[in-house]
């Protein structure tokens, strides 16, 4: 009966520490709470991203757990669970090229955390004064897996994957003006980075930069448990 | 002494299995065969991509062990060390949305094996019949990272981040007519995905996916042996 | 005299159960008002489309059975002569791939139940999540027509394309950000749709696949008359 | 049971009448007389698309049926059933802007009769001598379903929908040169449209809107029947 | 001596009937007035473009005859000399698709007229209800020259190229929506028109088109005179 | 009855000294003689364009009076019945920024003289040696109209413009390389130039714009006439 | 030792008389303020560009000798030591094509004069009156290098890059409307230009043509010295 | 008399030194030598660029000394006067990011030899490997000028700016695939650069940029003997 496809069992496959989100921009504070009491029945860790203060204010009374990460503009309400359990081997890294680039980059790191990995910070290492990012060469060289957040002409991501042997994912951000065309710019030197090593995600995307990350330091553990 | 930086050092470290690559296109083949001299040297494996068949027939005499992969147009003049000795738990899946997908897939999939991964393919289940997709549900929930080959609209992509719970690396294919746009189309749907889990490489790159997708599986083994 | 054209005639013709609509952006409320008397006075359906509540409220006062459809921004004047005596054998579905792609929807649901089509609604059934699609099968596979509003890849046109064999509609929204470009995206992918009956009007366009759509179920009954 | 989905009955369902087709470009001869063999089985009629006369001249020792129409390089291997039987009252008009335009009109007439419907043609037809347009008035306003293929400026759709009360199917043609960007411009007029019922397929699709506008006929007819 | 060249005759000689315009956006009070002052020792006319009531208000202080056209935000601070003895032969036909585009319209005819030339309006005769067209077709027969303003799919200034045997004058508006992309698709289809007649102005510059129209004329009243 | 429209007037209208024209690319030699002998019927010029050396030989046979003009690529089968009376007073001035142009130049030129106009040809004064433009100033300042064609950064509209007091047509052309964008960068800075007295026709339109200036010309001599 | 960068030197070295910049959109008031302590040790001059009023108000109080160009919105900190030392033999022109491009160019010529060049102005010389340019003549062939600043077509780089023989930095600013794209146009017109010693900045950069404008006059003097 | 304008004396003043280029494509060897002959009558260097070696074959039984340059596709017909006297204290350094980027870097340097220019080479240092830049760092640190050459992501423009404290000129090459856009991608990284020093010509522009970095020596020179 090789053509029954029983659905529900793959969802639930699919929901094991993977991480549920609701995009706030466009939602109305009541359909945010509903979705967010579903999703908050399942394993996974919950957030809600680019959420103003407001939204938390109310989110709060429901989930009183909830932190808010300004920043980011990210809610966490449930973190994953095994989330203090931290596989001690292996950690995301997030820098950003500029200071401009840190809101992204710490959707980035944010939602990784919920998930559970570990995240390193490397802020401000833009490749017009490259010797910032080799003080942090160590950080770097042992990842499992580098966040690169950058707005403008975007070369870090390359520059990064150059340097190091793990994968790379480039977030280019809408930070910069004229020809930067609001993120297309720093999209298109990621996509056409001579490092093999890196693959992109979309213009200001954290969140998923911060998913993908964090299911690569994931995965490493999972296996070793088998 | 922290401000002195050990370049040949990191050099070392990146190359550990990490692949070498020659782009054929616009090279010699005497300008082939003296870089491709050079990479065997490092310990990782050697590849030449977007080659044909002239190309191989001279590479053939000086590298015996060369192996000519016609569909993806690559060619393996050295394996990665241990790809003997593949981790059994983890492997790469290659999916394509259509038969014109075929030779990107292939890239990927070579190249990921010619780094040591274990690839499984999975061909023409694009979304137009995606009862096909669902045939293959068990390989695609299992991999380590699922490589989606897609070109006209890319969805594909999305429909198999929605199903699985690893990273997926989609690479948009220059398959299409129209408004395809050479793979950009396919590329603006997978970025635009509204999976977490995807990202993206250039278009047609089904060396950079491979390479990507390897070197999750490598990890995994690399962090074991620890 | 085969070279005289009788155009009053062809208007005549055209406007019967044809839908005749007042763009109210940049309009004023007496160029609305004074549009709409003279439509009225036709036997199709009058709309005005993208109306804000403040509209309503002067239209109200002229046109008493005008009602105000608020999530569509819709005003509806006059119904089609025969709505009530819908074709019950016929109805279009109207589908929706997120929760912000439903002010598009109703534009288009609302736009043919003023002309006279039955209309049923499946909202939320995106591609991340592609078992929630499949919930809605019956409804899906029985309909004259199709309409399938989505935003960000708008990959959801390809998959019922694949899943149906009547003409599917696929209306590109302005949801997401990044490389959405405002709909762009998800237009892009609807044309490039490996699945042959699909369609595509423009972005956030709900009340022209409402049109095309009814006139698929309409003309069936004309038919069936004859 | 409601969550276990037999496909296998949908992939039925949706191939009553639905047209079966192979997109020739990028296939060797065996793989289209494979596939063609494959897809023959079915109920539905069966096409190569795009297919030169070299292509013909092998298929047609296969399938001793299969005829060729040079203009729009279009392979019919096999009719839908119940072609000879056509609904009388109802008609696809297949019309182009200039001559250029003639073999993508003819890709979705011949796809269109196929299926099963009656075509009419009204070729040469372009707005800068918009009485040609009128003497066809007659054909125009009787027709189920209008096809306008245009290229350049692509104005053809928006008189036409103007004109007529079916739906019409807009197909830009990548006739033109300079600013016509291979149809593009053509794509965006249509899109664009005044006309409440134009909706439009990707670029030179011919045979997407053959079946299109033939779903528009063939329903009429089964609906008839029920 | 041919290779001094006496700029201030070439200068004089422009200037002679020739529009003088001060675009308004980004200037202050003083720096229009200031600018307006020094235009006004010219023959030509002088106007001030895209100008809001308060401008008007305060020009109005200094020019005691200047005029404000609020529909076409054009101040005419002085006409052109001769405006009065209008050539009765030659005039300017100012047409536009729909009522959106009667602002751009305005700015043409308000300019043409103080230039100097006559100019009849027809309003609101867009393709999709081309009959509204052909009821004035004596005035389009007769002009000297067709301004077309339409945004969306800008299909009118092909009809009416195809229709007179005068110069066309396409305006792109802005008008629109989605893949209107703020007056390019309306561009796009006049460049690409096939009635080889028509010419093309920037996206509402209304003023360009009836700076060229009124040139139409007044060359033929010159060349009379001579 | 000021419904009925009759078009074979309006044709005939048209028609008077309006220039009939053949697209040669993409039609059989056997195509374009029978269209060019349709058209030969009629008063006015006809040409056929882009038309290359074999195409003459074929059109030579039938119209012993055709022309070829190989620069231009354009066949004049029939001149305009009163070319031989040109208008002393008036004549069109084309030209070109560089040599590159010429061919488009040539198009514009020809089809102007075919028409009846007076033709002035001002070739190679683009912008960066300004003075070469200046040294035809007299030229240029005497002209009913000036076509320009001009391809790379297409400044020399603007110069031009500036400089004369009749209308402008620019020509972009596909000359150029890099950002050029075959013709588009051009086109836009025509589009967008400071000079009120530009209008534009598509990128190597120069048989548009012959037209266009040509009919310029014309109503000059027509209106005398009256 | 070869192996071993020592980039504090190399530091260094950049910073002699190179300027330090602080880009103050997205910056708080104390980012701003720390940010220009820690540069305010180094030897180049500092600047804090696209500042308003209220950012040097803050500043002001902290570094006395802060001055403020409005037209600019820039904050020059510190000058270059030696910009009192003036090369005399050696100036920076700038010029613009219209007042609106004035802010763009105030920013270049402000930061080439706190780094220590001298600037001449040369403003609203654009290609449309091109008499105006000529009168400036000697400044501009002079000039150690000319920054042009101009929007709209951009035609003005062109046309001094002809006239001069030192280099030019086209500025391509946001002034326009419809298809000005924002400073697209100028920009490609800028990078297509046929004068072959014209280089670009990104759309309004002018503190990067400021830079680079006096590093060309600083150099001159520094090789004078050795 | 400040209104003549002596243009043969500024023609004169440009030439000096200045470099006279013919563009080959598009061109018969004819016009190619004609050109030649009269560009040589001046005193600056004569180059021919983008010329295979049958134009060479040409050129060099009429320009004896001519030189071809098979990498750079260019003929140097004449030096500049004074290059056997160059200034040993400036040197242009031209780098590459690959070996595909080498064409453009020898049209560059050839033509910066030509005018001059003592040129520097620093070939196939992509960021990819930055560790290979480091290794020229004396070289790119005492340059009057950096010329960088780079396709695919071009990211090391950015690299050098913020390494060196001269200016840099970018040419974005056409080297790359899929979103590389044949060098529109480079080049946008390039005007995003956030190193201040860095200005960029057209794609595959060696020429220009070979002009202008061979300027900045130039006039080193030319002021210190004034």
């Amino acid at each position: 009966m090789d053509h029954k496809y029983y659905f529900p069992e793959q969802e639930r496959f699919k929901r094991q520490g993977f991480p549920e989100a609701i995009y706030a921009p466009g939602k109305t504070i009541d359909q945010i709470i509903s979705i967010a009491k579903e999703l908050a029945l399942h394993d996974g860790p919950v957030l809600i991203t680019r959420a103003d203060k407001k939204i938390y204010n109310f989110v709060k009374k429901i989930f009183k757990k909830a932190r808010y990460f300004e920043l980011a503009k990210l809610i966490v309400i449930k973190y994953a669970k095994d989330s203090g359990a931290k596989n001690r081997k292996s950690y995301v890294c997030v820098a950003t090229a500029g200071t401009g680039d840190i809101p992204v980059a710490e959707e980035a790191a944010v939602t990784a955390e919920a998930i559970g990995a570990e995240v390193k910070r490397v802020y401000d290492v833009g490749v017009a004064g490259i010797h910032r990012l080799y003080k942090h060469k160590d950080i770097l060289l042992n990842a499992s897996c580098v966040v690169v957040c950058a707005g403008m002409e975007g070369a870090l991501a390359s520059v990064v994957g150059g340097l190091v042997n793990c994968p790379v994912i480039g977030v280019p951000t809408s930070i910069g003006y004229g020809v930067s065309f609001k993120g297309v710019s720093a999209l298109l030197t990621m996509l056409n980075s001579c490092a093999a090593n890196v693959s992109v995600v979309n213009i200001d995307d954290g969140f998923g930069a911060g998913v993908i990350a964090s299911l690569m330091c994931r995965k490493e553990k999972s296996k070793i448990k088998d």
